[in-house]
């Protein structure tokens, strides 16, 4: 693209660096700031500054928080004996609406992904291996997604604990409430056969 | 949505003031910046900030501008006695990537809106009548999109211009090169046949 402005083709180029934004759609958004009053760009520009230099992580779960250690770590009547295992805080936040999870979440910062150059070290499994191995974990519960990249993640961690006494579990996979059979695929409906419940604890939720 | 942290929630909300970005969005691409090196997100601030407040509009032409004129105004070669009447400088690069227009622009910032509340008095419009009563224009081509607005816009400086003697164009509408006529609207075949043009001036482009 061909811009009559090196201002505008910066903000542009900035913007179409994040995913799924391409550089039309940047342009629009770019151009929507400029029609509003400079207060919102500023506000905005001051919002990201103020995020990425001040964030902390917890350092108990490593979720994303203002404080040292998060609402749910610092919460008395969590289950500090169950850690459920999700990729990133949007898991937590999902699997927080549900209302059905008293447990406490390590967040690990992604999922082991050789093609895009993540290995165990860079995400937060140590701390995690490390909890457990002090004892103070009774339960872990997988809940990355099943892919092939969160299922290598899984079995990493698991290889890890092996030689430690610890119940660990995954979320169970199946045909989402309200869906129709036919139209599931195989590998989820064999799965939530095979997964089968009894049917008074299905009457439950 | 429930976050764990108010600095993220602040750079979430700001994010999806965007138009097209929800929520979820909005939290996507904060997590995406907070993944990346912090320069990232100080590059996007300063750019999106020093574009709002450093911008210019062409003195002629009102398009973006780094400078006092831009670069199509400033060009010797460009007939200015062609004005091409265009909403914004997405327009102007779209009709600039054709490379068949030599003339200028004059661009409007907008359409009349009563709906979005944008009247006469916040276009340039006023310029616009002022170059061509000062006898410096000898065509006006109207680009806007065919929308009622844009016919509404169109009408407006059509009516203004009146009473001065000057040539006033619009560009064709027809059916897309390419395009099979049994999917073309109804309007828009009908517009084609009756500003049909000789087929010798048709092979040209």
């Amino acid at each position: 693209m061909d811009f009559s402005s090196k201002l505008l083709e910066q903000a542009v180029d900035e913007m179409s660096q994040l995913p799924g934004i391409g550089k039309r759609t940047a342009l629009r958004l770019v151009l929507h700031l400029l029609k509003q009053p400079e207060s919102q760009t500023e506000q905005l520009a001051a919002a990201l500054k103020k995020l990425r230099s001040d964030i902390k992580l917890c350092r108990n779960c490593f979720n994303i928080s203002d404080t040292e250690l998060c609402e749910i770590c610092a919460n008395p009547n969590r289950m500090s004996e169950i850690v459920c295992v999700v990729e990133d805080i949007r898991d937590v936040m999902a699997i927080e609406n549900t209302g059905q999870y008293r447990g406490q979440y390590h967040v690990l910062g992604g999922k082991i992904s050789p093609m895009d150059g993540i290995g165990p070290s860079q995400l937060s499994i140590k701390p995690l291996i490390e909890k457990v191995k002090a004892g103070k974990v009774e339960e872990i519960i997988f809940a990355l997604s099943s892919t092939l990249e969160g299922d290598t993640t899984n079995f990493y961690i698991f290889r890890q604990l092996e030689v430690t006494p610890i119940k660990t579990s995954t979320i169970a996979r199946g045909i989402s409430v309200g869906d129709e059979l036919e139209y599931a695929d195989e590998v989820t409906l064999g799965r939530s056969i095979t997964n089968r419940v009894p049917f008074e604890s299905s009457m439950k939720s």
